[in-house]
């Protein structure tokens, strides 16, 4: 097992100007291998800082990775600080040369020295090549450490994480260690302290005879982790993990046992029941149809959406009653029902969910409060509708609204 | 000005089980003060680690902010590190027991010392006030540094974040240093190292005049980020730069001189001159509407949109015919075309933009490989459609689809 500390370089980063999404790509990758990742480091474009962070991760690491810092422009300036750091003067390499001109070859383009200096690497490094983009990756190695460094676009970097680096990583270092598996305990509408507090008392001392046990609070309720040795008992464990839950006073509200996502286990179990489905989205303005369709066949079980933003469109393309709207108003259990009635049979599937609400910042009043939201569903069947309160900004409340018109789609998806 | 120090706390991150947004959430709160974020370090959750790296971090830093490891399940371990790191003992605290009923009392919920631990406080540690959650956060002082503990649920974080604990350091740091304005350039379809290599040579160096110069590619193009210091001078600087990018060959291709994002300059352009405009949506599955409805005011320009998945949607919903879809396929130019017109048509909007593609991983062929995207776009004056191709996976798709139609939208709206 590699011991491996991610350090990623960027001023983007530590001023808030985008969204960090290389250490959820790291981490998801090494989870699958045998090594560990002990830490990240977020540190700004500044050299004597980059310089001590890697003296201080040396001791802590057999592998450290850095990215960010090595495109073509000045503020790119992870090549010379390693260059500095290990005392290696910039010389042109062929090895470079070769890999840039394979790079840029890929997209149809030549590579030459005016473009920038993709072909200069400080002496004692290696340039690595980039499945994905222009700039070759970095590495070294030093006091028994392996240092790589990778671009910082995310496309990029997982590309030569997954091609390149662990495969090296695999190779130099190896390891027999044991690995883990995860089990992942998907639960709804009880609080944490709830359910190992009052719930299930006992719970968490019984499930660590399994494993290590782990609990986090998300936006479709709280998940438990269980990571269990990977063996030839890992299936025999789960299947006792899950007659213990069974048992307990908390099983009528877990959702799913496994890693999937909400949506996911929704176009899965849909597709297993051929059942089809639609929206008629108004407050989330398409973020639940987008959720369903970031799900690779998804294509099966749903067939479409009516985002239905202004009350024109609820009447007209989802056959709202004007005198609903006027009498109840758009963010209604009435409104909700007759959008979800509309969106069934105007899409003609087998259940169609509604959503009508106020995401805010602005459009709250006493009575309906930002946060409000009613959900209406339609089956062959039955129909019903209900109003459901939430707390949070413009967009969380958009995610929240989503999740649970989700997790009532799944319900009647289970109970067809 | 206070040198801020993060260190977040979860195995859920260094697992890659969730994405961590609380770096974004401090970085982007810090960005407008005086202070500065010089480091964010993830770690698990070890109680030795945990020591370690504050040890570390007391010298580099003159604030710590930790969050993460404050809930009331048995992983979370912040508040005995900490007592444990300054020799203090757990001890019945008078005023976290106040807070705590305080917490609970807004959810209509009461507090007792049977639900949680949240009443003991090691000695020589302050509780917090939590706006959000249920959990007291903890301050505390040593060797000169303050260090700050807050629940890592990102809406708590926040919360804490703005209302008790930059408020305390500004009171307890302050600093009169000169605050910095962020102005982004931000540009489409030309890459970094042309833009600063063959475009404009000399760019980067006449922008550094005026203050310092970042470069970020993103998902709607390179940003161009200038940090200008914030005196009287700043906008005669500002009004410099734009005379200065009108001279270059760049101008034609900045869609924005701001911070705003692309679906932001949208609904605002849009709004301005009183346009309206809806979607119809098939590989992006919604998620067009869903970036324009996170934008607080998009309901006076957008109307509303249909997703059409399935193929019976773009025939009934949206009047493509059939032959269309039979002679030259769902993902097509000639599909496209007759999707915007129906959608504008049928939608009754100013506008109308249609997008059907591959988003992957499967549906590809030699002709139509995954990440072909057919946008098309129809107006009272004029309509067209064209198809494009773009690289990654199936979400990175749907988002760089969402992103040129919205580029292909603006420039319609600056044009009308």
């Amino acid at each position: 097992m590699a011991k491996i500390t991610q350090i990623i370089i960027g001023d983007e980063l530590l001023s808030g100007k985008i969204q960090d999404l290389n250490l959820k790509w790291l981490a998801t990758a090494i989870l699958s291998t045998k090594h560990k990742l002990v830490a990240t480091r977020i540190i700004g474009d500044d050299e004597d800082q980059i310089k001590s962070v890697l003296t201080q991760s040396l001791d802590e690491s057999d592998v450290i990775i850095i990215t960010g810092g090595l495109g073509p422009t000045k503020d790119d300036k992870t090549k010379k600080v390693l260059g500095d750091w290990i005392g290696g003067q910039q010389k042109e390499n062929q090895e470079a040369i070769t890999l840039a001109k394979k790079h840029y070859a890929r997209w149809n383009r030549e590579w030459t020295s005016e473009l920038n200096s993709y072909h200069l690497i400080p002496e004692g490094i290696t340039p690595l090549y980039n499945p994905v983009g222009f700039a070759p990756g970095l590495m070294l190695k030093k006091n028994g450490t392996f240092i790589f460094a990778a671009p910082g676009v995310p496309r990029e970097f997982q590309g030569m994480l997954n091609e390149v680096i662990i495969p090296i990583i695999d190779k130099e270092i190896g390891g027999d260690e044991a690995e883990l598996e995860l089990f992942n305990i998907r639960t709804y509408g009880i609080p944490e302290e709830v359910i190992f507090g009052t719930l299930c008392p006992g719970l968490w001392e019984q499930l660590e005879d399994y494993g290590s046990v782990s609990s986090l609070p998300g936006i479709n309720g709280v998940d438990i982790t269980l990571r269990l040795l990977k063996n030839d008992e890992t299936q025999i464990k789960k299947n006792k993990v899950i007659e213990l839950l069974k048992t307990t006073n908390l099983y009528p509200n877990i959702w799913h046992i496994g890693l999937e996502s909400l949506q996911e286990v929704v176009v899965l179990k849909a597709r297993e029941k051929g059942i089809t489905f639609s929206f008629a989205e108004s407050c989330t303005g398409g973020l639940v149809s987008s959720l369903i369709t970031d799900i690779s066949g998804s294509s099966t079980p749903f067939i479409g959406s009516i985002v239905s933003y202004s009350n024109e469109v609820k009447i007209n393309k989802l056959g709202v009653k004007s005198e609903t709207l006027k009498k109840f108003g758009a963010v209604s259990k009435e409104t909700a029902l007759e959008m979800a009635i509309g969106a069934r049979e105007k899409l003609n599937t087998d259940i169609a969910i509604s959503l009508t609400g106020i995401a805010g910042p602005t459009g709250g009043t006493e009575d309906k409060p930002v946060g409000t939201v009613g959900i209406g569903f339609s089956t062959a069947s039955s129909s019903g509708s209900d109003i459901y309160h939430f707390h949070g900004d413009r967009v969380r409340l958009k995610e929240r609204f989503a999740a649970k018109a989700l997790s009532i789609l799944l319900d009647l998806i289970n109970k067809a």
